[in-house]
């Protein structure tokens, strides 16, 4: 029996989300369709994290397993090609790309064995709409104190029960209280000298839209519409309605999983 | 009667490009559509030039003309606010913007006025195929060399027949003659330190797909393919089967039209 884990970077958009749909195209669903073919034989991909519409990822891991004949080696290449809509077409990049696939002990598990990962968000500070990357980040063309922003976010890091944080219709949990190890607010001009803000926070796990509602709190905050000393406060008051806007799908990208404490530690470190 | 030219900027992504279809998205077909709306007639809006499908615009130029009652200088607003699916939408950004819309003297027409153009074309040169970036320029593995490409551009700027980098299926011309004013690569490295060229070339008209050839060709001198020094022989044989493959549409973007020789001058000067 082989045992398949899957580093998977993928555009979200078009994509209803990750999770396997039976009458829309989902990430999961395309790879389960691709693998399946390479194999010859039915694929399940169980992924880490189930990103929404539109959510893009980096470094998404899935794993999967079975009796098929093709050497672990080669599945990323053969996959690549069928995503890319294969060898004649001059594009090289479909909408996923397999980074990696290695063999893991029987038993590993993609989700359950992850220790945590981290998001990246990412915002365009425009005064002009930019057409070409609307799919891809959070455009505003209201100035954002990026130091409020920073002091808001240094109350988020840490073990907190974050309802105020979680939105309806996720899955059920049995406990709001996440971890979080990081969170850093980097400030990046492009060649055009306008002003990107990538955010990326590592923690133990997410509730359902936690990363978007957290950034459209820091968004607020850095409107001036949230004060920064209020984030104790409404962390303390576990209701949604305190927290700030949820941020749209199209800035966020699952970053990294990790299954080693000292990864995620020096990931966590790094931020700023 | 109200003349009006617009400057409009779009992603060609998911359009069958510039010329209105009755069955099929097209970016002259959205703009009338909202035009009309706006206007409370129908509106008609010739473009200065008919893009491919997935081509992009930075600056393309259309203009009509009508009785309609709403000021100029309000209707650029009113139709992003449409293009981008209107106030309510957290997205500031649609697939098309229009960037300014200016009154000019009724006569006046966008494509029979303009005295020549600048296209812009994206090259990535990457290891590892961009699942981001694949509807927005050509992404390469091989190595590029970029001063075999500088000098084989040399040939091409000037007043030349180019049948060669002409493909079938365009509109019929009179002559295939152009002028071509300047031809620049210039290169630059992002962030993740990949390899960016951005080829850009000046002239008063181009030939159907022929920035697109003269980039296939210059990528495959690039790649040792063809020699620099045969680009003179190429495009004396006016032979399109001598010169390099089609390059794919989605890295090339309409950037600027000239009403003003000056400006075109000065455009192809900055090329290098």
């Amino acid at each position: 029996m082989k045992n398949v884990l899957l580093t998977v970077m993928y555009d979200g958009t078009g994509f209803s989300g990750w999770q396997r749909q039976p009458e829309a195209p989902t990430v999961q669903g395309e790879l389960e369709r691709v693998l399946s073919q390479i194999c010859g034989e039915r694929i399940q991909v169980d992924g880490t994290s189930r990103t929404d519409a539109g959510v893009h990822a980096l470094g998404q891991r899935c794993s999967f397993f079975g009796n098929f004949g093709i050497p672990v080696e080669r599945i990323a290449l053969a996959a690549n090609n069928m995503l890319s809509g294969g060898m004649n077409k001059k594009a090289v990049a479909g909408r996923i790309y397999i980074k990696e696939a290695i063999s893991v002990p029987e038993g590993f598990h993609a989700r359950f064995n992850s220790l945590g990962k981290t998001y990246e968000y990412r915002i365009l500070a425009c005064s002009e709409p930019d057409v070409f990357s609307r799919n891809y980040c959070y455009q505003i063309r209201e100035e954002l104190n990026l130091n409020a922003m920073k002091k808001a976010a240094e109350n988020i890091v840490g073990t907190h029960d974050f309802a105020c944080f979680q939105a309806a219709g996720g899955q059920e949990r049995k406990t709001t209280v996440r971890t979080i190890y990081g969170l850093g607010i980097e400030e990046s001009f492009d060649e055009r000298n306008r002003r990107h803000l990538t955010l990326r926070v590592t923690g133990d796990g997410f509730l359902y839209n936690m990363v978007r509602i957290i950034t459209g709190t820091l968004v607020d905050v850095g409107k001036g519409k949230i004060q920064p000393e209020a984030l104790a406060d409404i962390i303390e008051s576990r209701d949604r309605t305190k927290a700030g806007h949820t941020a749209p799908p199209q800035g966020l990208y699952l970053k990294e999983i990790y299954y080693s404490s000292d990864d995620m530690m020096r990931a966590a470190a790094d931020l700023r």
